[in-house]
């Protein structure tokens, strides 16, 4: 344990991460409202969370009938949604997603430093190679890359972004009026990357950012991704069922960074957690029912199938076993951690998706403030995290429900801070900011 | 004069649009602060104006040494910036510029309508195809693409964006709770986009946005630029020095509609116009001349250079005349523009910069505020102009002189609002919200 106090992420979807939160009496009519984020972030905010964290999909995916019971439909660039809420907070950290395989450097690059810029060095960029052919559709392409050749492209991709955002040194731009000296020439460095996939002259015509670069965040968990995170991530976002595998991961990872030169705690992990709270333990536990109960059975064999490498499972009884699945290009991981899942706790198709249904492969905990503290401190305490990303299943409750009720809890065991002390994102999680190269 | 009320835009950069307002004394210390561009935007409501404007570079222009003495390296995504600026205005509308040579179809219409949501369809788009190697070589090429080859790629990629932006029906969503359908599957459109240049399946990811399609601006006077306006363009900006060259080029460019099955006000021309503005003219002549007394010759010269296609001119008499140009490929009719001007004056190439340093080509009046009311009624009066992009040569005394001095003389005479009636963008120019196809 190298930090004395937990992280936190706001990992934020329009109605919230249980797959059936929009039918919920409690979930907004609409999440395409500005209004609805802005309190979002603000709630965040005041819950002096590290960052407020947006996924992304470059595609409507699945089956048209299936997307239709889903808002699945209505998915905002996560990066201008950000630039948004830029203007309504002041101190929370702004992670977008953004996938490497169908953007380009240079742009991505300057994105990032604007998001930086404006927020007074608040971005960070998950950065991910998407995973489905239906997103490669949209770009041009038939089938997605080969999962080694879309890795591939991330590790060239991040060195040109990060090569552009060093375009100018921190001390380059003089404005010096009398002079007639905007900036120092001899201070400005052109790129010229010629690598495998790309070729970027730059420079970035921006300054340096306040961070420096954004804060890098990744969430891939296969051989390659992790390869690509010991080298370049800031912070892994990933998905773990239990404290031993948690465990596992962590340490794993963090014994990777040696290689790179990097020390353990330049790089912070973060499971993803869905917590269903309530004020009491079955109070929790109603509203799980309640949202496990809006899940019609072919939406949640759906969500398996798509997890499946596109397998129907729709052909396999409900209550049987998870029948074996075909190899996939798409996220091996993920797939990887639900057949472990079912077969260790010999689930049947049903149990499985309604595991899935609430935060996709992450750990749901459905308990009182008291027992999702509890969780978290022993993860945090037995070396499986630095902090959380936090995944309300119902919004805007869930994150109302953490904010109120486990933030206090946390503070009140010297989890958790009670004020921002810094005002970056990288001072939020203990991060240096990188120096030029 | 299809309207009868001026529309206005004001197209802001960071300290003014003369190329050396970031030496005055009342130019912004750096303008990379959002607290800066907050401030601008606020002014421009407050001035009724019906949008504010941003334009793009994808590369740092010219030389470094040249470029130094310039903000040219300091620039922010312009999407981006009016994300963040969305959240803090109510009414104006926001318009980025983005080039369709070096984005994709998908992300950016996903932007757009991203932004058309968050700001209550406040969007406006426009379309440049961008002019230099200098951007074609931070997107992988040594040479941009030939000018006809921009435009038949932006021809294809603006119907790509409008059929992505048509994806769902205006009433596809229905977030039915009870029955479980978030949308109706039979109201969404696939649109597998087959063509010369981009292969895009869709659907977009995203209801149609407040407006349908965000507002279409270009810019482009070449012919295949008044070819794409002709077909697809709602407001056109251009660069007009003289009353009978902006009148030519309107009734032109409206001639050119009916082909297209559309009507004369379906396309509002806005030429661009930077007043310098004085409480009397000599105060704005003196403003003027110690804005013009600020460019460096040999920047001047860079200035011309750049829109002569790359010939360095600096090895010509600074007091002789303009020297034959070669052909370029690059902004054909900002070439063709100063060429014209020089001749038609007979002007030396010191004379020639002074005229382009204010504004580029576009027209710079300098004078008190009933001089340039008086200005910009002549052309509206004459069929000319249907409005105007407002470029302040210095921000942010320029763009507060316009509104507490200009405007209000504008509406003493009825030509420009009081109030406004409408919420979006369209709305303020009078266009009518399109049609899903």
């Amino acid at each position: 344990m190298s930090q004395t106090q937990i992280s936190l992420g706001a990992f934020l979807m329009g109605s919230g991460h249980h797959l059936a939160a929009w039918r919920h009496p409690l979930s907004p009519p609409g999440a395409l409202d500005l209004g609805h984020f802005r309190r979002l972030a603000q709630t965040a905010e005041r819950g002096l969370f590290d960052a407020i964290f947006f996924a992304d999909n470059l595609a409507l995916l699945g089956s048209n009938e299936l997307a239709a019971q889903t808002t699945h439909g209505e998915v905002f660039d996560p990066l201008v949604l950000l630039a948004s809420l830029a203007s309504v907070t002041e101190r929370i950290g702004l992670i977008s997603t953004v996938s490497t395989s169908f953007n380009d450097p240079y742009l991505l690059a300057r994105r990032f430093a604007t998001l930086d810029h404006l927020s007074g060095g608040r971005a960070g960029w998950n950065l991910v190679t998407s995973a489905t052919d239906q997103e490669a559709q949209n770009f041009g392409l038939e089938q997605h890359f080969e999962h080694a050749d879309r890795y591939a492209r991330a590790e060239e991709f991040i060195d040109v972004a990060r090569g552009l955002w060093d375009s100018f040194a921190d001390d380059a731009f003089l404005r010096d009026k009398p002079g007639g000296r905007y900036f120092a020439p001899e201070k400005l460095r052109t790129l010229a990357h010629h690598g495998d996939y790309y070729r970027v002259r730059g420079p970035l015509n921006q300054p340096r950012s306040p961070q420096g670069h954004p804060v890098l965040v990744q969430a891939g968990s296969s051989e390659p991704g992790k390869a690509l995170a010991a080298r370049t991530a800031e912070v892994v976002f990933t998905a773990q069922q239990t404290l031993e595998d948690a465990r596992a991961f962590y340490t794993d990872l963090k014994g990777r960074l040696a290689a790179h030169g990097r020390e353990a705690d330049e790089l912070k992990i973060m499971p993803g957690i869905s917590p269903v709270i309530g004020r009491t333990q079955s109070e929790a536990e109603d509203l799980q029912a309640e949202l496990q109960g809006l899940i019609e059975p072919q939406l949640g064999l759906a969500l398996l199938s798509g997890m499946a490498g596109g397998l129907d499972l729709s052909q396999f009884p409900l209550d049987g076993p998870l029948p074996e699945l075909p190899p996939s290009n798409a996220m091996k991981s993920r797939q990887a951690l639900f057949v472990e899942l079912a077969r260790r706790e010999n689930l049947t198709l049903r149990q499985l998706y309604l595991r899935a249904a609430g935060a996709r492969g992450h750990c749901t905990l459905v308990g009182a403030p008291r027992q999702i503290a509890d969780h978290l401190e022993a993860w945090f305490s037995a070396g499986a995290a630095d902090g959380f990303n936090i995944m309300p299943p119902l919004l805007p409750h869930g994150l109302d429900s953490f904010v109120e009720l486990v933030v206090p809890e946390l503070q009140k065991r010297g989890l958790y801070r009670r004020e921002y002390r810094g005002s970056t994102l990288r001072e939020h999680l203990g991060l240096r900011r990188p120096e030029r190269r």
